[in-house]
């Protein structure tokens, strides 16, 4: 069960509002790396897991990320405060109001929809959405994946650093951030104290796929290094020489019984294109004779049009 | 900030596992009315809020919600338990577990993706989405939002109750949906505490339209009440006679500059429709002597053929 | 069936094109209390209604919602007239129509994709979902949720009341936002005129349970009030030391089959993580010696090294 | 199988660094007309396609626009790769790098989450999704649909093309607009060389109903054109008097079984609503008696409020 | 503004509830091809329209879609109320409602979560969106696109008539589908009164790329017809050996200012691979002893474990 | 550019249409660890890589996986050729078409929406969503994340082999599989080939906070192990007596200028709640007399209904 104080686990202190900041800020409260994002990724696989160790630290770690949820949180609440009472109270002129609601970023739905309140949204105004979360209860993925999304959450904080000057705002970003690094260790640790982690689940690979690399994209910039070359690599170079790779036709089959066949070759004479057709189109018919359009040529010459006319008059005559 | 306690708010017990049952739960878990989306409807107003007792409330309850998130997504996970490791261990004869992945519901995704652990989607696999949360900022309309949203988990609950007979889910529920009555009691005083609530925000309604109920819809079944008969209405019958009800012209205007006319009228004359014209279209030309199709007069008689055979005649002379 | 009559339920006079507003305007026609969203509400829930007074009803409001959608749409068009033409004739320098698309909020949007027409999204540009819909086909919720609806929809309309000094549009909002009052009063009427609507369906709370308050958020501003205090209420402070509530262990478990023990064991064996081990991991592997990162000791002293040296040599010699 | 050269279908030279226009750039990217959208509409068209033209047809078109996404993809990496640089070496003061990523659109986004480089949305920072995909397995539709895509794709770089007078983008730009054309004539070529191609499909509609237009939207601006007049149409102008189109009672209508009836029975009396009552709601209990606010007669009168007192003196004896 | 009569377009008879064939059906209700979005569709397009026969008959038509909205809703409706009744009063057992829940589709959801009302979803239970609508605001573009949505409607229809023996429904369905084929042919003969409609747009293609076809699929399989050959085209076979096809280098340049480049040299040097490392990795340190994994070979030789040997013992010594 | 030859990466082999198993099989088709998501991953990765060696891998494997969302797609439409058919011909009676359209899964949308072509959707009908993607635009979280991705993927396709016995299925789904592996090797080296690239970006952690484990949830279940202990780690169990980290007060906080102070005083006295209040609620109008419901004592006893009383007084004297 979880439980709450009202203190932040970071003290917030905000040096003056400003809705635009607030709005960038979101990232890290709604956004796909943010701290909902965080929690939710932990706690859905602590609530599967049944390694004891594990299990704790998911729920540690989950509960944490609710705490920052928190704060990054506050700290938009305090970013909106002037633009809440404001619009709230319609204490301004008009039109000093819609100056101040379009100050930029995604701020106007910010204020406008959410009434300055956090609202679960990245800083383009998209809303959270489960599908940010890649849990899929084996751990050597689920490890795996939170250890990239910690990564990737230390580099957004990172970045929001490095647009404000506002001392307090800089020092809690700084705390966040600095707890994506140290969790990332701890599922580090934890994916690596599984003796036998790599590759992912019970069916090893197929021998001779495992090592290959195929050099599928050529010409100039091609390039070597130790993801492609060395011991561990076999590399195939003429790709299209050696299509397909098991030695097969190539080709996408299936046996299909006596009525499936009978309803193919059905479906396939009431649909099949006439290769040697030389129909008109709706392209032809809406090319009018204006300036600024494509040329006589490039809207197909007599002989289709002839056809055209054949089947105007074979229509007429129905 | 939050802490967490590894006993739940209350016991789970579980008969054995069921998969579909488990999928169906899902819809408290991750659905629209489930336990996420209401922790996160009263966190994100409790982060804005300034009144200190509905700021404590909302903290209050939150907390408790994320505390049922945790209940619910522990029956999943139970229910799940035999497919995660039957997936897992690859134990049975692939036509065996292929039956068990497809016992109904939801459960394939669930098994497949998922793993067997709970995740935050509803019954269909619809992923969980900020969409859910309508919180405003505005506490005489985010109150009514939540009696509404406590109200709505309340029946789901029932539903959920009604189609199970594993008495261990069945009380777990029960609990359940207790609570979203309870906290629905609580978000009624709240609102009730505010003196003057109705309408919400600081702008009256306009006296000629806020207590005018208009029939739209009419014939059969035209039905009186309380809420559009008594002296708290007028009532409008004569819809389309009292069109505009601000007595203009009911039209939509706006003052273009010059530089803004000209434009339009450039693109009215490039773009206009000859509602005079006759002609033939893609539906004529598509229209083939099939049997099972639309007949002649259904796809147009002779007369805008003719000017087809002209349109192509002068097409093929360009 | 509908049907329709060209004029509008009120007259729409707007001063001049502004696109920036007009995007701001998309609230609510896209938005999640727009009008699209009210309309589909009310005749989602009419369709399955079998109360011939509350189906009449929500069939009027719907069909008046429609109405309201055709105002603030032509309110949208009417702002984006200018940059409409300018846009699709090219009349005006690149740079000047760049500035132009560039004037703020998301009406870059609006005039690259959706050509000047108001498109259902909101003012950020999300397109609007059905998600936003929450008829559940029990009128004890469903009007509940009309209730709160309509109170979001019409402080949404004040805050666009609030920002905009065109007299015409002003108008309509004002007209459109009392129409939400009046709506708040019907669904409020129609809700107390069923004899038995709390709490929603038919199922009792469980006494023990229904009038408890759970204090889970405590510390500094712990606050008392009619929402959990008085008559009404049993107040739970010591949550913790009364976990779980039903006497039980707290914990959740699951009677699992002789085959399904049998996969667990095998997966918990494979998975196990070893809570003695000192393993070497990625991140200790990615520490590299430059400046400004972490330093030595948070990466990891000497054992775990050492750990890595043997697990190195093991494999090497594999 | 693909394979990949890494000089472009058609060289990119941009002048100047620019991220709000690489956001508008997205647009084509990862928005609904873009060229992710068009290759996987052919793509997965031309898995399912069965007629060995139409398949080849439509991996060519699949397979161009993959280099075109590549083509719209490069030149936004270009315009984006100053932000990225700065962004990521914080080599300016936070005030000045704030001011960069807020320079309009949503560039800020595709800042501060992709860190510069192009996402996979549209250029309001909305996630590309397959909903944009309407393909639907018969090629009477698809090739339509196909058409209409290649239309649209068409006009939004049209758009572009206006808005940016960097001569190397607009060039390129050039190049993608003008090969959407040739697609789209390609796709009107395959649709006519389908002999008999309207309507889809195989069934016939009904011959009462196949030519007629039904006026549904009256009054002033009714207007008609080849779209509704002619030897093709049949006009119904008296809608509401030839309600419903097929003579019955325009009722809907389901035979239920005797246990159904029971429960519909049983429902429905639990709950009615009374067209009898005057009942008091909480919209009466929380108009207060604050300025600013509806008037008494709005909130209802005295009728209701006794009412109100009789039910609340009922429950208090309860 | 609109206004409604009770009466439906079409009556609606159907012979018993079933709810599985209830979410089929709901694919024309809230799916992407069904009614909400064919008259949503249109009636945006009709609000932006300045040609005045243009916008009489989109708004005719929008408004019949709504009616037909209500008729597919209708059948929903009908087809639910069984299930809608039995769960509502639970009035039977547990076990049996269980089955009825779970009879397959996507019913399951529509009963427990929308309590058998007609939700806004396609038959998988996906919420309906705006991503489904593509008006663009020029008519060449939208009319082509209503024309491929009427076919698409359609199909869809038709093959829901295909899969129910229900005599009434058949019927309804029939009407449905027949009206989309009228719907059709009225666009297309609004896309043809427009003389000048091929391609959308004013500007013209580049002549040199307007009827090239780029043969980008090869391999068994080429095939030609009149979509790549003939009068209207040039084919370009050796696509490799026209890359690019503006004679450029094929390549993506910016020119960047001396910060930026500045910026992007410490960018680069800080973040470079080194090709000619060896390094130890993850997967190295994951690949542990257990059988059923890839064998020594895949995972590395000597050498790099040499390497990752070094490193670890640097790291030791720092 | 990409070029396409005809011929699969690997032959498909299927042995007999099953849609069931084809929607199944989506998963890796439209599903978030699906093929396009790993193409458009990498893809979007190597249009803004500067270094080339990664920028070459990228292509390399974006390419590879295009091909590989070419083969499962390809199993697909196989598994869905009789189906297809059958409902494109109508070639059975209804019952059996209906039978065969709901014989599990999802397969019943893929027939009637998307007509037994692949559809970018999951196993669920979840449309494909580039928020699945999570490409940032630093190599080091890429990398870790591109790692992440191919181990999920692994996964997926693991559980997929267990569920079929059709042997072509599981020889192609094995080489899919085996292929994740090798580029989850690919990605690693890669990764480590970068000197520094733990922790990703530029800036340091904060040394107070980089090693510290806060054990936020206790209770039966804590756990040691070395996420959380050892050398690296400084832990904190008394988490509620250090809070904040900081030291400070741990409340948010924002300095208002006057105006915003002004407008704050005015929403909180107009928005206030009265914590001594007593009001009577919706709830308690709503608790109707009916059995099985909640008792009096939960719905509140005299004193606040005395309070109503004295308000409905109140409003009825106004």
């Amino acid at each position: 069960m979880f439980m709450h104080n009202k203190r932040l686990q970071y003290t917030v202190r905000v040096s003056e509002p400003n809705p635009v900041l607030g709005s960038l800020m979101l990232e890290q409260f709604g956004g796909p790396d943010g701290e909902l994002a965080a929690a939710m990724r932990y706690f859905t696989q602590g609530l599967a897991e049944d390694d004891p160790g594990r299990k704790d630290m998911l729920l540690d770690i989950a509960t944490e990320e609710l705490s920052h949820l928190e704060v990054i949180g506050s700290i938009v609440a305090m970013l909106n405060k002037g633009v809440k009472g404001a619009l709230s109270e319609a204490s301004m002129e008009e039109a000093d109001l819609y100056m101040t609601i379009n100050a930029g970023g995604d701020s106007h739905t910010q204020s406008i929809l959410y009434g300055g309140g956090p609202a679960l949204t990245n800083s383009s105004g998209v809303p959270w959405t489960a599908a940010y979360i890649d849990s899929r209860g084996d751990p050597a993925c689920d490890l795996r994946s939170n250890i990239a999304a910690e990564s990737r959450a230390k580099i957004v904080y990172e970045r929001l650093i490095n647009i404000t000057d506002d001392p307090g705002i800089k020092e809690a970003l700084g705390f966040l951030m600095t707890r994506e690094v140290s969790h990332q260790k701890s599922f580090e640790k934890a994916l690596y104290s599984i003796q036998d982690n790599f590759p992912a689940g019970k069916l090893p690979g197929l021998t001779p796929y495992a090592s290959l690399y195929v050099n599928t994209s050529q010409g100039e910039g091609d390039a070597t290094g130790p993801w492609n070359e060395g011991e561990q690599w076999e590399r195939l170079d003429d790709v299209e020489g050696n299509l397909p790779l098991d030695g097969g036709d190539g080709q996408a089959s299936v046996q299909l019984g006596e009525r499936d066949m009978q309803d193919y070759a059905a479906m396939m004479g009431r649909l099949a294109s006439d290769p040697n057709s030389s129909p008109a189109t709706g392209a032809d018919l809406g090319a009018g004779p204006g300036a600024g359009k494509l040329s006589d040529e490039d809207m197909g010459g007599a002989a289709d049009m002839a056809e055209a006319k054949a089947m105007s008059r074979k229509q007429s005559a129905l």
